[in-house]
């Protein structure tokens, strides 16, 4: 090998051709980034500039043999590739033409092209036969700073909360047999009551903080501890406390609130029913008003009308339980009635009967049991009755008239248990990325037969396209739901419904990404993510059910499709559907018709990574589904269909529409989010993770957008090659990026190399 | 409504024009069949035929307001829609022109319009607002006849298996601890050695039947016992057993093989160590041969270098262990040894010591440890040498002189455990279609406010989307496996190669496959599916371990893409690969070019519908994939990669094609099976099971072939339309569906209302 064949001023550049030729890096802004670099680099001779501008023509790259003379001479300089360098690639470079050439000053303009590109160390580990001496991680993002932007406004809290659950009450362990460890969690649920955890929603006067933001952060973290733990508390606290606080009235307040906040009262929320799980208008048990006694009596008709799954049925002295209201003979439609199960012996009081569930896939730390009741009186007072009551003279009266309006105003108050349980189920997702990051971090397996050591597993492209997708996604999804709990939390009952509609699409993508995330984990950490010890298999049990309950992600779905046909529907203030659906076609007709084969085949970086082309794309396919819905329903009806009918046949169109809706929604809460960091470096390092997300998700859809025109062949593949060079981008980050996540170093049991006996 | 306006001849039209137009069923395929039908029918007037015919236009279709009339005709005639008909739509058009006009002949030539059509009546069941007389099922096909293609080979002894694990010492319950758990399963392993069942797969000779597929077809029924008990099954007889008799000579088989069989010596298959799970050729424990006391000393050099995860290590007496075989200071590579590790006492003897994984996610009736050995001595005869001896003037010997040939020849003959776990897998996935299926033919949830009765949730579009797919593709894959399992059996060791590569893939896929379907039933199943009664948390825990052990699914594929790009070399037989990449460039590309328009966007029924058809797509599909990376790896070569490293590259590209590899083979396979099949009723169905097999797979990868070219968007649009239509189509017949995995009774816990206490 002749280095002399190569200028000084040309040879730092070598390495760098050599990455970007052999890796496929070139594309019109990068070109224009490395271009622009050599134009400017004042080390070059006019000769030797054009000479490096030649090599970047795509139409004439260079040949293979001038690239494999480029990894000669790479390979024999006998140098050393340091990661640890704040520039790797441009120091080993810089070292390089000096190894040839020991005249001549380093370049440092270089570190704008290894900046620019995002060229990571493992890249290049793979490329070049030279020792590679690795550090696993960088330190350039610190998951602690990561962590300030999502707890900044209550960061004391937080900071206090971690430090208990890191306390030995708290240890986790494996736990086989349901009354152990109910019996634990309920100790532990104590605990968190008497430190005022319990209460952090409620009202100031009911020994509360009024900070439901903050309650939400708590339950969190407690899944991190054990989703039994987080479970129980959301039933003791959210349902059981929160039912009594939204549903009932002052006398409720005074009489139970203070005490379910310290645990002090334990209830449960008695709403399901066997027979009838997400339709909650149709249960079957009655609470009938006699005037004469003054009373209402609770009473389970069938068999199959028990309450089912109820946490905390088994530890409970009070239950909210919902029933079908009669007063003077008529059905006021589904209300809520405070009814005692138990006396001070802990025995169940006449008439009524509970049973335990049994043993469930996961969360056996919670007691769920199904419960009957047979003709049980309580006091009238006892109808939590914020939004229908009976007046003191046995007259039913409700300030909304609409038994279907009054029914939806009760449930929506309900709807931050919904939030919690998107929050929990991401914890558990972002907890098993946690510990399979970790994991990939220690774990080596196969090696190229000329290295001693084993590759780390987090350094196979597969293993990055398997695991860093999900870390954006879940970064995504926090600020989403952080979004949506300030809203819940502000009150005001004006966009309930809007909220409603938002809730129910973040909770079912939400919950189903947990899982499919969580799984993605285990088989990530191989055998070890199989054993108990390591945590991974019980987050899997105990989050599957979050698809489940609070209501099913199926039935979710469609109820979020239909708030957004309802918007559609409003958006144009007609009463005559038909017309502003005619408008519309042209409207929307013409704004399509905006998305010209430049566009659709504009594959160019900066495009790419535009948020604004994110969220168009996004925004586009939710608009293009509600519309082409709509008028699916416009045809079935005018053929005579009922309303049931035609929404059966486009079921399917239903939950398209709403994965749709909640992908662009939390998209765009996560762009309101980054606008408020004001450090560049971190912008730049969300923009990514935003922008791995949006491209991901339309990867994930490329079939559809593709059927309609949206995408071009060129930027589709465009779009898959980016996901998986964006994986790589962040490999060097993924340790700061699961950091970011706080979740205490307690909670984190890492499948590791058992030692020897 | 005066329905004198239409003749007798048309008025039993009505509801078929109705069923028609209102949910868009027409194409140009199914225009035909009404059309003909038309023109041949005798009760007709010319007049009539014309006014029909009439309404078969699609560019000017009925309008609204006649489409309106029929369904008010309809409607008001007050007549019975009975789903037990036999051809129901044909009768109630039949009964209802009578109910306007009682002169004239029922017309039986619609008969034939419903059946080619398949309109089904859960479609009409939501269309009409008359009275419809529901039957869940249909009995037009019978599991049981189902069932007999697939087991017909030895239904006998498959009948006498069923009935014996419908027995009460083959009873599934809930097992919290796994000493009682372990011991169950052991007594159970016990009971099926005493039967002969340990022995199928092994010579006459030794007490056994030389019968392997009967030996999977017993592990594929076990698992529908208890996962754990299938598991330790495997290991006992298919893995301890097997080796020895794969693996070992004449002596072995004498000594041991009958023993194993009948479960008087149990054993365990100590391969996997704790820092090598997936690369078995870098394990370290060491074999050293020692000519002067003419013995092999087994040793764990480092402290995580033990044996880890081996199924009956705590249980076992004698181990079949990997480890690295040194004769005279010299490494001939990994090969067997059998190693006692107890004696009768069951204490572990010297320099053994075992430690139990502890609890597991699931399985944990399987005795799972680690094992070391420190200086453990055995007998030169100990090894198991067919492929690599140790000759009596201790020389290494082998027929087989490459180390890498001799490592994979000896693996190669363990290919069968990897087929039983895909075949255990699926075995789960059915347990699960059937327990989800029943459940939804007998919950109800929601209503049309006008009906008394709530829908049956199977009767949801959705639903049917969710389970009938998994349904079609576990019969694709059971009729892949069953070939696998036969070619396999055959021995003859020429296509060795080839069947692996085969089985890395379809292990690969069906194991994946199982758990999204468990996954998907949970969900279907909702809380009742949470409940560890219902059996689905069990399967589900135990089953998701199968994507990872008998070799690691992200692993395999890629030794399948490996394979498959190694045959793509072999095909061509040539040694200058690059020219042989040329020659194929220009070949593929033309034939490449035969895909014009007209074949991508042809959406009729016939087409779509056409094995032809699908075969040409997924081999397409995998042609294409393999061609784009073998002329990825020779750029990368070209540029003076290394082949580590160029395969690092193209990861994901390797993973892929391997998926689309098995897609093809599974399919291949399938019709080969359904071309056994003379029955034409059974014909159509499996037919019909293909086709949804072979739709939905190109739906779930339209993106690519919309990439491709391969499809247009009218085509994707119309694939996804039918895959949609096939579930419904198939509705009726969904009970006899998963009664046709033969699954026993005893085994099919239902989610059920409990009764009230």
């Amino acid at each position: 090998m002749n280095p002399d064949q190569y200028s000084r001023g040309i040879l730092p550049y070598i390495p760098f051709f050599y990455v970007i030729w052999s890796d496929d890096l070139l594309s019109a802004s990068e070109i224009s980034v490395v271009a622009n670099n050599i134009k400017e680099d004042t080390t070059l001779t006019a000769s030797e500039r054009d000479h490096l501008l030649g090599w970047l023509d795509r139409d004439h790259p260079p040949g293979d043999s001038t690239i494999r003379q480029w990894k000669k001479l790479i390979n024999e300089a006998g140098i050393r590739l340091l990661e640890g360098d704040a520039y790797p690639l441009t120091a080993f470079s810089n070292r390089l033409a000096r190894s040839y050439q020991e005249k001549g000053a380093d370049n440092p303009s270089l570190e704008r092209i290894e900046t620019n590109l995002g060229i990571q160390p493992n890249h290049y580990h793979h490329l070049f036969d030279v020792e590679v001496v690795t550090e696993r991680v960088s330190d350039y993002y610190s998951g602690n700073e990561i962590d300030q932007f999502f707890i900044r406004s209550f960061g004391k809290e937080v900071k206090a909360l971690r430090k208990l659950l890191s306390g030995p009450q708290f240890r986790w362990t494996i736990r086989r047999d349901k009354e152990e460890h109910r019996e634990a969690v309920l100790e532990q649920l104590r605990i968190l009551a008497r430190e005022g955890y319990g209460s952090l929603a409620y009202p100031k006067a009911y020994g509360g903080k009024d900070d439901f933001p903050l309650y939400a952060a708590v339950f969190e973290h407690l899944m991190y501890v054990d989703g039994s733990l987080a479970v129980k508390f959301g039933v003791q606290f959210g349902l059981f406390g929160g039912s009594i606080q939204k549903l009932g009235t002052r006398k409720h307040h005074d009489a139970y609130l203070k005490q379910a906040g310290q645990a002090e009262i334990l209830g449960c929320f008695a709403m399901t029913e066997t027979l009838h799980g997400s339709n909650v208008r149709g249960i079957n048990t009655t609470a009938t008003y006699d005037a004469g006694s003054d009373t209402l009596t609770l009473d389970t008709p069938g068999k199959n009308d028990n309450k089912e799954y109820i946490g905390n049925a088994l530890h409970a002295s009070l239950a909210t339980v919902f029933a079908q209201l009669i007063v003077a003979g008529k059905n006021h439609g589904v209300h809520a009635v405070l009814v005692p199960l138990r006396d001070n012996g802990h025995r169940e009081l006449p008439g009524i009967t509970v049973t335990d569930n049994g043993y469930k896939m996961g969360l056996n730390g919670v007691d769920n049991g199904k419960i009957w009741f047979r003709q049980v009186q309580v006091p009238r007072e006892n109808l939590l009755d914020r939004y229908g009551t009976i007046t003191g003279d046995g007259r039913y009266h409700s300030e909304i008239a609409n038994p279907h309006k009054r029914f939806f105003t009760m449930l929506g108050t309900l709807v931050g248990g919904r939030i919690c349980v998107a929050k929990g189920a991401l914890s558990g997702a972002r907890q098993a990325l946690s510990i399979a990051v970790t994991y990939a971090l220690n774990r080596r397996q196969f090696n190229d037969t000329a290295k001693m050591q084993e590759d780390l597993i987090m350094d196979y492209p597969s293993h990055q396209l398997r695991l860093t997708p999900p870390i954006a996604r879940a970064y995504v999804y926090q600020a989403a739901l952080d979004r949506l709990i300030r809203d819940y939390a502000r009150e005001g009952d004006s966009d309930r419904r809007k909220l409603e509609t938002q809730v129910a699409g973040i909770k079912a993508t939400v919950t189903w990404f947990a899982n499919q995330t969580i799984q993605e984990c285990r088989e990530a950490c191989g055998g070890k993510g199989y054993l108990l010890e390591n945590r991974l298999a019980g987050i899997k049990a105990d989050v599957d059910i979050f698809t489940t309950f609070e209501g099913d992600n199926t039935v979710l779905l469609q109820l979020a499709a239909k708030g957004v046909l309802s918007d559609f529907r409003d958006e144009f203030n007609s009463d005559d559907f038909t017309s502003v659906l005619k408008m519309l076609g042209t409207q929307i007709g013409r704004r399509w018709a905006a998305v010209n084969p430049l566009y659709t085949n504009k594959v160019d970086k900066d495009h790419l990574f535009s948020p604004k082309f994110h969220s168009h794309a996004l925004k586009y396919r939710t608009q293009r589904l509600t519309y082409t819905l709509a008028m699916r329903l416009r045809d079935y009806t005018r053929k005579g269909m009922s309303s049931y009918q035609a929404f059966l046949k486009v079921q399917s169109h239903l939950l398209i529409l709403a994965k749709a809706y909640s992908a662009e929604l939390a998209y765009g809460y996560y762009l309101e989010f980054t606008e408020g960091i004001r450090e560049e470096k971190y912008r730049q390092l969300f923009h990514k993770l935003g922008t791995l997300y949006a491209l991901h998700e339309l990867r994930t859809d490329a079939g559809w957008y593709l059927e309609q025109g949206y995408l071009g062949s060129a930027k589709s593949k465009a779009i898959r090659n980016r996901v998986e060079r964006l994986c790589t981008e962040l490999r060097p980050h993924i340790a700061a990026l699961v950091d970011g996540y706080g979740i205490p170093e307690s909670c984190l049991q890492v499948p590791s190399n058992t030692p020897a006996p």
